[in-house]
Formats: structure tokens, C-alpha cells, sequence
């Protein structure tokens, strides 16, 4: 099989190895000349076999448009593109009828296993037609794990549920990387605990709340035990907040997604302006006139 | 009707001048000279008609119990102490037997209002006896709001149904200021309003959110309507902290007061160690060697 | 002045009353034919005199988007329709467009005070240019209650102002109703205090947490001192849920109202799926093999 | 090495037969006389070498102070008990310093991994001196999985530190329980996914979400598919609520817990107390009197 690969940075520069290495034939496109195989997407086209499949792995919204719109000029009737992006799946419908319009297929595929699937394999869920996925299984028998297939791929549904399930995947990231955050900060705040990065370590065989994230974790407090060089500042990618915009579109209660995404925010906060309101309401409950008037005796606090 | 009053801070002082004010005799101790009428817990108590009544507004927590302690001593059969400060419901059983071994009466009275309680009168939830409450009446009605007595008066039950009452009352606080605060933060962060304090002014008549705080909020904001000059730090006087301990052993859920309370810890933090183990998590997805290996595509993300 | 009033339910009809009674000559429109003064929404635009001001008072959503629409082609150059419904701000933006076709002006205003609003007044915010808003002025100026302007009435900003200042103040309406709620049903759980309705009504003068919402709680709690009436299952009229996509989209934390929302979310799930997954993964803890084996003894238990 | 252990339950059967698979002989006693292979807790003492190992392994609370309190006497100077229950961990000093007056040593073992642990091994987390983990080294060996010691076994600290470490390690798993549990029910309320469970396993192998719990629910979900047989009622065995106690003493924000907390109390309710009271709320803002007054238009709605 020989496949096109538009998007050879972090993730698609290892998926282009890995597959290679799975035996697939693989043609990648990049504007960075360092990494691409071919000079321009027309030219990556050019070097397919029919019918032509391009896994499409570059930023999503407008720049995982964009380039669909591109190639969809670029590709004919039995064509077919996969976008591999962590694309919001509303995107989807848009993408494959912009395809449809020349008869070429589109399939979405949520890839999940950051740097480490290079050699892990990548979890894959998968939003598209039956006959598409056959077409592109053994893409996905290279990309994911060893072991059954159903322990890392599915077809979740029609076009747009693979991105839909990658969504929900990482809202209950946020939900599982805030949970153990929690332990982590009451563990180190109590100051009872002699090492807490050996608790952690101590939790990875045999305990209820063993995890890949868990593994993660003992491995960062390895580098940096006590966090130092780290800030509380936490970016959010765009899926927590699609999981949460479906959880109130679908009136699910998703209360620890939520606190783990306000929490985010939170951190990227120079002060709060809620907090600023609350404390501008404690000072009205002192009374500045009163405050102001004079000395006050030091065995009275304010009632609210 | 003549009472001892001890404790003359900021609510105790405006609590002796509302007392005089419609008629009640009052004797103050304070350690602060400049504002005490006698000069010992001793000649307050010495100072006292029978039965003698001492109304106690210190620091709720060890300095009240230890001026209960120190006036158990000093009073007799039939005579009455009032806990008016914010004392965790739980001191008040310790309190009422110590007083009761020398068959001193103990009631327990939350107090609200702040310093706006001189002029406006004090919300009041009482808990003790019925004779007690009898005897007390007077000053109950001296310093709870004009109008109906219901209306700023409750003898909500036995003894500690008081200070109970008095800190959901808090509880509930904490949640009608944050309510009002998300508003206040999301209002400017779009910024599509003219004049968010004028928005909120708006509000003070004929609305549903209309209350005394968004009166406060109100005045807060025409004296700093960007809120300049406050930090986004709050702090929190134990009792949203006894309240959602109630929840947890009463398996009540109080998700806002939770949220409140949260909001106010974190905002008292330099940084978030959860969040560092956040991003420490997220850094791990990246992962280091990767990353520091060489120079990456731009038009790759990491999936996840 | 003379207006016309499109919507004449339960707060439309409510609206014609006060604005007659206030001066405003009111033709209002609605389909059902026991209410309305005009057979015809032609009929109610022929009435008017130029430069024609319409009210909508209809359901948010399609209705009101509808209504504006088939408004459009009767009206013309300087007349001007106000939207006085819960539409979400989005759609001021279409209805606005539309009408400017025909060189139609349009005003959004968001109206808060329910029923009470006929006697009371209605709280007003509005959104739209400098100019309509001065037409509109003796509208707004009978509609909200008595008192200065600017306590009942805001100019908050351009087109969709109006909507994103009610929309919020329906966001914190969430919050402070479920803060009275969980106080609610803290002080019944315990049930150390004898009259819990007696504790809320001592809660409308004097205290922090006076409000209008409270005086209402009182009301519902005269009538039904344990609620026993009443089923806990509480709709949601979509701000709440608009309110929390703005906080999302503004990386704004708004916990308090994401906890008072989704409390309403799972009201009105017969039984939770969520808690059948937890439950389902607490069986496994127990292992199902294990515990179908055969009588286990009682001074047990599994340690997850 | 011989030991004995008291509780032979669920757990404690299985430790157990760990203990004895692993070369460790074990005298077990349990007042179920199936199990019991000794008719008293004395006569259990009584078959120990000296020093005397007993290892407690009832439930938490008055039954394991009570059983520690009964082998205070029966024990001497250098014997050693190990609670490895789920106890609270401010048991921990009230037992180690009974136990002490008579020179016997105390520690505890916070132990995870459910039914499964008998085969697995245990997670153990320990809190003594570091006299009594070497003593007690080869138990903690037998129980824990296989694989490197720190891995799964930590000396947390001193007494009371294992169970700490233990508590913090439920209160992370009711986070990572609600985390899945929110993703499942989004899954389903959406609709567009052809088999949910499908997609939980195929996030079992390369995702970042995969973990023990994880695989948990896919075997749940692999025997009730949609959890049909499954009630939306989940118990809290103690743990988590002592964690968010511990969280409100330590000022750390802990939301996801409290969600996940919360969200269990919510499912023992029949109906929400807190919602009633909201649905009242909502009742007075329609206005009883107004509403049962006549017919009202179905063209309007009120605007709170």
C-alpha cells in the first residue's frame, strides 16, 4: 500500500515512521523543506496510485480545512482522505461534502497516544463508511497497537463519530489528569507524606487507580520531584470545551469535566475577576466609611 | 433592661451604641482602653443587675471559649450568657455545660448585618430555651431591623440551632457573592457592554437577581468600577468551611458552595500545584526527548 | 405615543396593562382571539402612526426570528421593532440585519421581573443605537418600576447589548437560586432546627442574604412549608445553558453556575447513566465471579 | 514467618491465600467458624511466634479500634499489629498509642486492589517506623505484585501516613471513576456512535486514557452492554468524603472530587430537595395567583 501524508510535524513525522516501518509506502508533504518528500501537495497527489489516499495530520479548524480544500481539486471519484487531526467534529460534515462533490471519500480518524505512539501504536477511532474503512484498514493495522484489533481501533459510526469519540476521549482526559493533580497537591500540602513521588510510584501495580497518566506522572515527578520547574499554567487544546459545549447541548451533567477546564483557565489568570468582586463585597460588608474612621479594637471581627 | 457586653470591636461597638440607643443599658469591657466602660471581665459581671445577662462578641474559635470560661466562674443560677459571634455551632454544647454546671443559662445567637447593622438592625438566629429567649427578648428586639419580628428574628431550636442556622446563612453567602461574581467576570471579559457597572446598577430594581449584595456590588463599583484597587485574593472566616463539612456528613450536595469555597483557596495561592501537575502531565505527552531533539515542523500538533 | 404589542400572553398581556395604565396607547396583536386587539399582524402595523414602534413579546427562538421576519416587509424607513423576548443575543444580529434592509431599526431588550413586573416594574436592558433608544425612551420609562431611571434601565450597548446583559443576569439567577436551595436543604437534613421556613423569613431584613429571590422562598415556604407539593424536577429555559457556552468560548470559570445547571440536568434523568457506570465499576471492584461463589463472611469488607 | 490475621472476609480470605501461596503461614481468625482456623482471638495470639505479627482486616471504625482494643491486652512488648483496613487514618493514633502502653508496636497499610489482588497483588501503602516495615517486610513482599518492590509498596511516613496515602488514593479513584462515567453518558446521550462499548475498548491499548479502570468498564459494559441491569445508585465507603474534609482543613481546591462526591449523594435521593426548592422558585416567578386567574395566550412565556 502507498499512502499520501499531508503534515510531517511531531505526530506525522513518527506516523510516517511508524508506518513505514509497518511496511507501508508512504509520501509526505510538509512547507518545511527539511522534512517533506515532495515539493507541494500536487505533487504528493501526482505520486499515488489509484485509488489515492491522503491522511491529512496538520492543525486543526481552518488549517485541516484548508487543505482539504485543496486537495478536493486534486482528487478524483474512489479517492479518499482521511483527516487524522484532532479536527472538531462539526468539521467533518463539512469536509466530506466538499469531497463528495467530485465523488472522493472522507473518513475522520482520532488519533490518540501523543509522541509515545510512535512506538506504542496509536489508539484510533474512527467516523465513516464501511467500505472506506476496509479500503484504509491496513493504515490503521500499522498505526495502532500490537495485540486484537478491537483493543485500539474502532469504526465508531458515520462520518464525524471517530472525532466525536476522540472528543469525549479527552474531556475524560482533563477529568482523569485533575483527579490525580488533586491527590497530588492535598499529598504535598498535608506534609505528612516523607516522599510523595514514591506514593505515586507505589501506586502503578496492583492498585485501583493504575493508569498510563499514573505512569506519566511518577515519570515527571522522577525529572522534577517537587515540580520546580513547571508553572500552574495549563493550555487547553479545544476538545474539553467541545466536550462540555456537547454536554450541555445534550443536557449531560459533566460537572468534573467542568471543574477540570475552569481550572485551566483559572490558571491563566493573572488575578481573578471574580475573586476581585468577592473581595470587593467582603470590604462593603467592613464598611469603608467605617473603616476609615478611625482605630478599631483588636478583639472584634465583622458579623456578615 | 441592663446587659454586659463584652468584646467592643468593630460589631460589639456598634452593637453597644444601637443597644443604648433604643433603650437598653449597657456595660462594655474591652482589653482596649480607649473603648472599654469598665476595667475587668470581673466589674462588667460586678456591674450587673440579677439575673445578669452577658452578651459575649469576641473572635469566635478560643477566644470565645476561654471568656465564656473566664465568666463561668463570676456568675450564679439564673444568670445568661449570649455567644453573638460567629462560633462554630459545635463550641456552643461545650459551652452551654460549663455554664450549666453552676446553673448559668447559655443561649447562642448568629448575628448578620456587618457594619450596616448599627443603622439598619441585625439579622438574628437564636438557639437555647424558651425561657431563655423570653428573658432576652428585649435586647433581641433592640437590635433586630424594624418591622415584623419574624422578619429578622428566629428561635430556630435547642442551643447551637443558632450559630447552625447562622452558618448556612453564611454557606448560602458564599454562593450568592460567586453567583454574582462569574456575572461580574464573564460581562467583562466579552466586552460588548458600554458600562458593566451601569448594567449591574440596572439591576437593583424590578429584576429577580435584585438583593442587598448587588446592592453592595453596586457600591463597590462606583467607587472602583474596574475594580483597580482589589486584589483577586479572598479570604475565607470558617464558616463556608463548617458548612461544607455539614454537607459531607449529612451527604447533602452543595456543589456551589464547594465551587465558591475553591474559588476563594485558590485565589489565595501563588500558583496551583495541581495545575504544575497538569502541565507536568501535558509536558509528558510532548515528550522531553522528543522535543528536545531538534527543531519541529510548524505545522504539527501533538495528538493526545 | 402609540405602539404595537406583538405576544400577548402571560408577560405580553401583563406589559400592555402597565403600559396603558402608565399613558401608552397599546395595539397589540396575538393569534389567540380572546386577547388580541387586531385580527391581523398587518392589521396591528396599519394602526400604528409613523414612525411605527413594534414590541415583540413572543417565545424566543424561531417564533420571535419569525415574527421580525414577516414584520420586516410591512414596516419601512425609520420605524423600529424592540425584541422584548429571551432571544439569544445571536439572533439580534439576524433580526437586525434584516430589518436594516428596508431601512428598519431594531432594539433588543432584555426584560426581567416575571408576573411581579405589572405592578413592580420590569428591569430593563437594552441594546441599540443611541438614537432608538431616545425614541424608546417613554416605553421604558413606563415599563420599569418607579425610581431613578438608571436602577431599572440600562443602555448597555450596541445591538445584542441587551440580550447578553439579560442572559447573564438569567446566569447568576441560576447560581443564587440553587445557594438558597442547597442552604435549604442542609437545615432540613439536619434537622436540629424546628421551623425552617421561621429561619428563612428571619433571613428578609437585616441579613447578607436578603433578596428579592428570598422573599419569594419565604412565599413558596408559607405555602407549603415542606415543599411536599412540589416535584424536584426543574426545567431550564436555555440562558443558563447560553450563559455557560460564553463562559467556555471566554475562558471564564463559572463553576457555580455549571453546578446549578447541571443540577437541574440531572433532575430530570429518571436514573443517572453516569452513576450506573460508577456503580457498574464498583461491582467489578467486588469481582462478580468471586461474589457469586458463595456465602462471603460478614466482618469483611473490599478494599478498593 | 508466621503471622496472624484477623478478618477473613472478602479480603482478608484472599490475603489469606496470597499470603499462604506466597510461603507466609497464616493463623486467620473470623467469627464466622467457615473460615475461622482458631475458635478466639486469643487462642489466635495465643499460635503466634514471638514477636507476634497480627494483621487486622475488618471494617473501618468502632469494629477495627474494637478488635485493635481486644488484642491490646493479649499482646506484648516487640509484637506488632497492622491495620490494613480502610481505616480513617486519625484512627491510626488512637490505636498505635493504646497499643503502646503496653510496648506493642503499630502500623498501618492502606491496601488496594480489590478482589482482583489475590492474583495481582496488592498496592500497599505503609505508615510506621522504619523498625517495624523491615520487620514486617516479607508480608508486605508476599502481598505485593510482583515486579519491583516500589512499585507496589511505599513506606508513606510515620503511623498514619499509610492510610492517608490510601485515602487520597480513593478520593483520586471517585475522580477517574466519574471522569469514564461522564464520557459513558455523553457517548450515549449523543446518539451518532453505533456501539458505545466498543469504543471504551478500543481505548484500552495505546490512548492516553487507558488504565486499569478502563478496563474495568469494558468488561462491565462487555456483560450489560447498556448496564441495563445496573440501578444509578452509588454508596461512598468514607474515603472520599474524609479526603474532601482533608481538603477543606488544607485549603485545596479539590472540585472534581466534590463533583464526584456529590454526584454519589445525589443518587441515594429519591427526589433532589435542593430542585424542589428551585421548582418553587421557578413556581413564584409565574405567579399562582395570576396563573390560576383565567386562560392565558400560548404565544407567551414569562421572562424571569
Amino acid at each position: 500500500m502507498h499512502i499520501g501524508l499531508v503534515g510531517l510535524g511531531k505526530m506525522g513525522g513518527n506516523m510516517r515512521s511508524r508506518l513505514r516501518d509497518k511496511g507501508i509506502e508512504v509520501t509526505g508533504y510538509d512547507p518545511n523543506p527539511d522534512v517533506t518528500d515532495v515539493p507541494s501537495l500536487a505533487a504528493l497527489v501526482e505520486a499515488l496510485p489509484s485509488p489515492k489516499i491522503v491522511w491529512v495530520m496538520v492543525p486543526s479548524g481552518k488549517i485541516t480545512r484548508d487543505t482539504v480544500a485543496n486537495l478536493a481539486p486534486l482528487l478524483k471519484d474512489g479517492d479518499l482522505v482521511i483527516d487524522g487531526g484532532n479536527s472538531k467534529w462539526t468539521d467533518d460534515e463539512i469536509n466530506s461534502k466538499l469531497l463528495a462533490e467530485r465523488g472522493t471519500g472522507y473518513m475522520d480518524c482520532g488519533v490518540s497516544g501523543g509522541v509515545w505512539g510512535k512506538d506504542n501504536g496509536y489508539g484510533l477511532m474512527v467516523g465513516g463508511s464501511k467500505g472506506h474503512v476496509d479500503l484504509a484498514m491496513p493504515i490503521f493495522d500499522a498505526l495502532r497497537p500490537e495485540g486484537p484489533r478491537e483493543e485500539g481501533f474502532v469504526h465508531a459510526g458515520g462520518v464525524g463519530a471517530g472525532h466525536y469519540s476522540k472528543m469525549v476521549h479527552n474531556g475524560i482526559e482533563y477529568g482523569l489528569m485533575h483527579a490525580y493533580a488533586e491527590g497530588y497537591e492535598l499529598l504535598e500540602a498535608k506534609g505528612i507524606i516523607h516522599d510523595v513521588p514514591a506514593v505515586f510510584k507505589a501506586w502503578t501495580r496492583g492498585t485501583v487507580v493504575r493508569s498510563w497518566l499514573l505512569d506519566l506522572m511518577v515519570r515527571a515527578l522522577e525529572e522534577d520531584p517537587k515540580l520546580d520547574n513547571i508553572r500552574g499554567y495549563a493550555q487547553d487544546s479545544g476538545e474539553g470545551r467541545w466536550t462540555l459545549e456537547q454536554a450541555i447541548e445534550n443536557a449531560v451533567p459533566m460537572p468534573v469535566l467542568a471543574a477540570a477546564l475552569f481550572a485551566r483557565f483559572s490558571s491563566r489568570q493573572e488575578d481573578s475577576p471574580s475573586i476581585k468582586a468577592v473581595a470587593a463585597l467582603r470590604n462593603q460588608f467592613g464598611g469603608h466609611a467605617v473603616a476609615q474612621a478611625g482605630p478599631t479594637s483588636g478583639t472584634g471581627s465583622t458579623n456578615s
